[in-house]
């Protein structure tokens, strides 16, 4: 099966875990991913709930870090109620999956981030995603559950058909990098910066690194920019270092 | 607001009564209607499970049949997951969703039907309806719970600009009859094809019953067709009966 992973930023209830389970089996999807899950969290509880979808559950796979659970992935979307002043471009369920349609055609990997049920995902996951996914719903009321709002961007992908996805990529690029290579340049960039003492002021440092990381994550950047990247902040490091041996 | 009234007939648990009125105040619908639902049915659980759309539970209408949950509408979407065997129109949520914008331009009250948890709607049931509404999942796994199916069909609805809805029946249309004019039709028919023997086999009379309703039901029949059918079924029986004092 093919689809966007859907990836549950430590959720809180089990029983939620099997719902979100049994509503991704209903429109075809099966990869599931769970960051820092609390203890004990495939209940019997969960398998009930899942009612015959437990395969998924079972077949999940569990991160640490939501870090760890997009590695193999080249777009992200981060599923959000509430505005998070960051610049991202922002979809709609039914652009993401006609922009899932074409990164599948692309032969590319993609998912979706779920936050806790009660705070939502924190801005850190939201900075790993390259887009905000966010449910037009009724301005005076808006309290979807955490496997209903798994079940709606399941099920605009499973509805949106191969005809009407968007145009692909202009040919003949590679295509965005894995979220791991780009997660390794902003930890080589962020080291750099914070011996260099650009991040200093602890305070600041966190919005700063999101920043920096948003502005890098909207370029969309190949393997190859992103090697071009790590050769520039090398560059950079080992020029401040001579000049400052020489100096 | 406006939109399709959500008819529960005979919800099991209350649970799925509060997280369908949750499902539907996210996309701005408040008409809830219950058909012959068990003792008790407003329990804390359900107030729970609304989470904050209780207003909704509140203003739910309890109806003892789905005959009178329908009487003032005028069209009528019966949701099934498995084949009725009726010629009956089919559709999409999205499908459905484009022609309540279109009713809902010419001013016409509409509905969906929602069966129990186990068992689904009885034929009978789905025979009160105009159109048959089927979500399409996964044919390996169809398996949506009844709160999940009233969030699809109330996110179609939501999502449905005015801009996207199909062209309204032709001017000059005086549009169909409400449900009610309908069934006193059924039940009318039904009473003289009985009285005249033409129902008379038990084993084959539901069915029989059903595929006729089916018949008119596709007419879209206006309150004056209805008027004309009357006088002819009351005009054949009388003919009938002078014919019999007669001969």
């Amino acid at each position: 099966m093919s689809g966007p992973a859907i990836i549950l930023v430590r959720p809180q209830l089990s029983e939620n875990i099997g719902t979100a389970a049994r509503a991704m089996l209903n429109c075809g999807l099966s990869d599931m991913r769970i960051v820092a899950p609390r203890e004990g969290w495939l209940s019997e509880k969960a398998i009930a709930a899942a009612s015959g979808a437990d395969r998924v559950l079972l077949a999940a796979k569990v991160f640490e870090s939501t870090k760890d659970a997009v590695a193999d992935l080249n777009r992200v979307w981060a599923t959000t109620g509430r505005d998070r002043y960051m610049t991202k471009p922002v979809d709609t369920p039914r652009e993401a999956a006609a922009h899932m349609r074409a990164a599948d055609a692309e032969g590319l990997k993609f998912g979706v981030l779920f936050g806790p049920e009660r705070t939502g995902l924190e801005n850190d996951d939201v900075a790993v995603a390259d887009t905000v996914l966010t449910v037009p719903l009724n301005p005076d009321y808006c309290s979807l559950n955490l496997a209903q709002a798994v079940l709606l961007i399941s099920y605009e992908w499973h509805q949106c058909e191969a005809a009407e996805t968007l145009p692909a990529m202009t040919k003949g690029s590679e295509g965005p990098a894995s979220k791991e290579k780009l997660i390794f340049f902003f930890e080589h960039l962020e080291r750099e910066l914070d011996s260099c003492g650009f991040l200093r002021v602890p305070d600041k440092r966190p919005v700063m690194v999101r920043n920096i990381r948003n502005m890098f994550q909207r370029a969309n950047l190949t393997g190859q920019e992103i090697q071009t990247l790590h050769g520039i902040v090398h560059e950079l490091v080992t020029y401040r270092h001579k000049k400052g041996e020489k100096g």
